[in-house]
């Protein structure tokens, strides 16, 4: 969809201008103390000569020139005949701060709201909201905004869209925060979030993409959104509330609509490197980091350096706790440092500086350059709280310092952040100084150290080996079937997934030929979609040598099934080599609703149950990718070599993931889910054998065999 | 240690009382600033007539009444001296912060460290620091303290004692932080951290007490003033790096003492219920919140009540994250709701009450009030964010809404406190309104319900079923022995361990007559204090039916054994009933150098080595706290019915961590270290057995026979 008419317009016009306190009080107030050219905004009202002291049109028709976007700031009723007034005079976008339509969860609203989607379609107009608080643009400074805010300059590279008005004010009043655009999405049936997005990936002046979002409508979209922004390197980032039972509950009433599973969401954005935040103030910090910062850190390794014990303790632990890699100093910069600090100090990685480094500008700046000098560090934290009723020189030596360093490194200067132990906005001068230097400073440490996690994690993706697409298929639901085992397994085979040599007996000369000729013992079961419990009806035997005792177990177990359940049609009896053990896998499927197939990895037994140690990745699924899914289970250590064992064949069980998620992308349509349950993985060298497996399908059997 | 003359004076001399910038300088300005009566106050120096137009005294002799404390501004050669001539003035305390001591790491600084602490000593006076910031008493309106603050009133009940001069500031810059004591310690050998916290436990004015500490330096009065809190119920909050290996360096270089692990730290405070934080804002947060509400929540349950979606979804996802219990409302909840919320609210906990509530006192103090009559309800969380550059008219309605309920319900007002999702303090208008009503303004999520948690785990903790000690032993290092496994268990079974009847036979005789009498299948193994590996050289024997094969493995063993280890001496063959297997665990002691034995219980496999799934608590241990340890285990379920198995017997494993605990604790003075591995736990009624048991001592084995 076409937002330019919308988000960059040529020509505004303000229906229902007004100076009264509400959306067109408001609007009008927003546009006269911001935007100093108003020669192509109009204010419209039917009663009114002048708003403000400037003067009015009665109506859209009236205005002298094409208008492109109509900010109606009047009430449900007289909306749709607005909008067809200005189609006509060239409207390509509209804000619909109104409410009446879905948010209320009335039919009549409901029928509102398609209403209003239909006219907007059959006109062409690219509709905010309804029920939003509208937009500003503050790359060409347009103001269509329905809450005032103290004056201050926002402009700077931060592009936020947001589903609740209510987030999209808290990200405008932070300190420091500075944007492209600021766009409250309201209930985005129209123009849809995926639309936005796609907005801010492709604007230039936007550097980050800051997102709230209550679900996803268009999973393609948000994929091909998702993958255009990966390959630019450009950050999305994206708080959704959904994580827990009661979150996703809350989420899925709020939109109204069935969202997809959230552990499904949160494989996805891994799968394109979107970067997803816990809350608010992760999203702004994450948001203001990213923007602030001149360039990307080029390896994901930190210094920490801080004035005093307690603060280097406090950063090495929460540092440590998200994982914060920080590598030892070379020998160099050792040396350098010792020279540099006073001999009690004892220069380490996180460093403790000792405060008597904070009087003099010189030695700070000379501590700084050397750390930032050395070749293992690719971004320096500067622990620091910028103090503001406590008198503390130190600051003005310390900031002198770091000006010094950062002015004279220019385009080499590697990334610096300041953290601060107690809340980071409190001296507001001086974190405006160190913003316009291209330093931020963060929140206290717990949110600041997630955020440099999410950081290093952002820049250590590649999106190169990825699979930069989903296997969306047609929404399926109603009745489902199940595969037998031996179909099952034969489907899975077709996509390259090492299921044992196997057939389906129908008399016990089959089985005694098939025993002849297989070196191991065999199982064999019934071989029927009627019987689900086979060892019940005595439909299993294991452990058959030769021909005599193949021939044996088939009778036995015709004679016991049929006596026991002589209503079942039997296809034969299912005879496979029994697979020798192996370390126990289960690898599963669930084709998301929304997503598409989502592929499960796990080690047997209690690691899944009781840890919820597994893996879950959106099919299509590479190889590197189905290796990165392996390393990132605890159990990981089980594959690879535990305790002087053998190490398993970690190749070939990336083979079978790959082409697991093969077969389901290719059944995207029809696959409700598969179970693997236990794959065995050999040691090197001898592969995986799959012992049991389980597909069930949408539709009906019958329906299948045609 | 007596403080009283340290930290309540009833007179005060100022040693090296000045204008310039320093100690002195700043000392005397924050005196002539905050304290109105100065009748007891006296500025020193010995070439000064007056100081700020105050005059001047020479010397401290010259002071016209007796002196209680010294505030020493000057350097460390003069302090000495000084201690001696304040000492004839009957002075019992003395601020001293020169540094130039034990910090600097030189053999001079611990020289004049040992100096300072003798003569201390010897004097009778308690001395704050060396190199120090000093203290303020609020209660009393004393000032001795080095750094400039802004003026405002911080009175109030937060009693801070913090090692690092630095945290010390940030705490005192934090705003409507409001203390009783804010103590900077400095080295703290002379006046500890454990006096400090004792002083403030005592403390009538003292609500919550706050700490930062680097190291404990006496175990045994930490133990008794935790106690002493837990006692009381009064909330101690610590901090203390070193939860990282980078951090536990820092913390021990930085005190230059040898500390326990953190673990164990970190277990002690929880049995005493100390409450641990993370990083300086929590240790703010917490101790604003718990200074700041009237009273504490009889329940650990949690309504949450937010004006959007968005911001409710994420306060159930960040809540139940940290494990906070948000229960369903009653039906008369629900129904109450439903009448005063618009038509598409859909009451639940968390409550999206929608914007509309937002713009009415009225309505949305009957919100609240319907909420907070809930009975399954303890505390109330208001989502929302006290904006400041957005104008925003909902904050002067809710806050009337929330003076209305809490005027109105007086004493009986369930606790209150408000969760912004940006930071807190940036409105400082409301924060202090709603901190005056009794409401803390917490910070943003992610610490909000960091602190919630530790609020919901310090009023569930009861004192009453734990042990409040710890067996702290004498320390000891160098040569250690193991006992033979028979001995082991011998020792164990003496403090009711549940160890098999097994005997060391010394003749084939003896093995046959043993085996005469046991039923079970039998085990035997060379009993040798010189073989480790008695595998290895044949030295045992498994599945021993009746005498005949006993004799026969006995011969054997002895046989193997004597040719390939001919000069190891041979103590007998120790013979045992296999045990039967149950479910594997591992329990295990290490005896901490600081805070005495300290139990670990995991289950076995790979679940303690993987997934770090063990639970480790300072001996002695009651039942109730071994149950504690038993159910925070995430394998706990494999105990309790797994999958529809039999539950095990929890209470003989209850009693036999108990027993380990008595026998560590007798053995506090000699026990390097225990493990039981493994023990089988067997189904309810049917206790456990003790398959493997090997102690370490202190000492040589001769030694122990002595």
């Amino acid at each position: 969809m076409d937002l330019t008419k919308l988000l960059k317009p040529k020509s505004v016009a303000v229906i229902g201008a007004s100076e009264k306190e509400g959306f067109g009080g408001d609007v009008c107030r927003n546009i006269l103390s911001y935007m100093e050219d108003r020669s192509h905004v109009y204010f419209i009202h039917p009663k009114r000569d002048q708003v403000f002291g400037v003067p009015c049109y009665k109506s859209v028709t009236d205005v002298p020139e094409s208008v492109d976007l109509m900010v109606i700031c009047t009430s449900q009723k007289t909306v749709i005949p607005l909008l067809r007034e200005g189609a006509a005079k060239g409207c390509g976008g509209a804000v619909v701060f109104a409410s009446g339509y879905g948010e209320v969860g009335t039919d009549q609203g409901r029928a509102n709201e398609k209403e209003l989607m239909e006219t907007a379609k059959e006109l062409g107009i690219a509709v905010m909201g309804p029920n939003c608080a509208g937009f500003v643009n503050y790359v060409d400074n347009v103001q269509a905004f329905a809450f005032i805010s103290d004056k201050r300059d926002r402009k700077g590279s931060v592009g936020v869209v947001s589903q609740s008005g209510q987030l999209c004010l808290s990200l405008m009043d932070c300190p420091g925060m500075r944007f492209s655009y600021s766009i409250s999405a309201g209930n985005g049936k129209i123009v849809q979030m995926e639309d936005y997005m796609d907005f801010l990936v492709e604007d230039e002046n936007t550097k980050v993409v800051s997102i709230y979002i209550e679900g996803v409508k268009n999973a393609d979209k948000f994929a091909a959104v998702l993958k255009k922004a990966a390959d630019r390197r450009k950050p999305v980032v994206i708080l959704k509330a959904g994580r827990s039972a009661k979150g996703g509950a809350i989420a899925a009433s709020h939109t109204g609509s069935l969202s997809g599973s959230d552990a499904s969401f949160d494989a996805v954005l891994k799968k394109f490197g979107a970067i997803r935040v816990d809350d608010l103030e992760e999203l702004m910090a994450m948001s203001l980091m990213l923007s602030t910062l001149k360039q990307m850190p080029k390896q994901a390794t930190f210094a920490s350096m801080n004035l005093s014990g307690g603060e280097t303790g406090i950063c090495a632990d929460v540092g440590s706790l998200n994982g914060i890699e920080y590598p030892d100093f070379t020998e160099e910069t050792l040396a350098s440092l010792k020279a540099q600090l006073p001999s009690y100090a004892s220069p380490n990685n996180p460093l403790d500086m000792t405060a008597s480094l904070s009087y003099d500008a010189d030695l700070y700046a000379g501590a700084l350059r050397t750390v930032m000098d050395d070749p293992n560090i690719g971004m320096v934290l500067i622990g620091y709280t910028l103090l503001l009723e406590i008198a503390d020189p130190a600051i003005h030596y310390m900031y002198e310092g770091i000006e010094k360093v950062v002015k004279e490194k220019g385009e080499n200067c590697k990334p610096i952040a300041m953290i601060p132990f107690a809340e980071n906005t409190r001296n507001a001068e001086y974190q405006e100084k160190l913003f316009n230097m291209g330093v931020p400073v963060l929140p206290p440490t717990v949110y600041a150290f997630k955020i440099l996690r999410r950081l290093a994690d952002f820049i250590s993706y590649t999106p190169e080996n990825k699979s930069l697409s989903l296997a969306v298929g047609q929404k399926k639901s109603g009745e489902t079937y199940a595969l037998s085992e031996h179909d099952s397994k034969k489907e899975l085979g077709a996509y390259g997934v090492p299921v044992p040599k196997e057939v389906i007996v129908t008399s016990a000369e089959e089985a005694a030929e098939f025993a002849k000729d297989t070196e191991e013992a065999l199982v064999m079961k019934v071989e029927s979609a009627d019987i689900l419990h086979k060892s019940d009806v005595g439909g299993v035997k294991l452990n058959i040598h030769g021909s005599c005792e193949a021939v044996r177990a088939y009778n036995d177990i015709m004679e016991s099934v049929t006596s026991k359940r002589p209503d079942a049609k039997i296809n034969g009896i299912l005879t496979v080599p029994m697979l020798k053990s192996g370390v126990e896998m289960i690898i599963g499927v669930n084709n998301d609703p929304q997503f598409g197939p989502m592929v499960m990895v796990g080690m047997g037994g209690v690691f899944v149950e009781l840890f919820k140690d597994v893996a879950l990745y959106p099919a299509p699924i590479s190889k590197a990718e189905a290796l990165d899914m392996l390393r990132s289970l605890k159990s990981f250590k089980l594959l690879n070599g535990y305790r002087g064992g053998k190490k398993c064949d970690i190749d070939a069980l990336c083979d079978t993931i790959v082409s697991i998620a093969d077969f389901a992308s290719a059944n995207r349509d029809t696959l409700k889910e598969l179970d693997i349950n236990p794959l065995f993985v050999y040691p090197e060298g001898e592969g995986v054998g799959v012992a049991d497996a389980l597909v069930v399908k949408y539709g009906s059997r019958e329906e299948s065999r045609l």
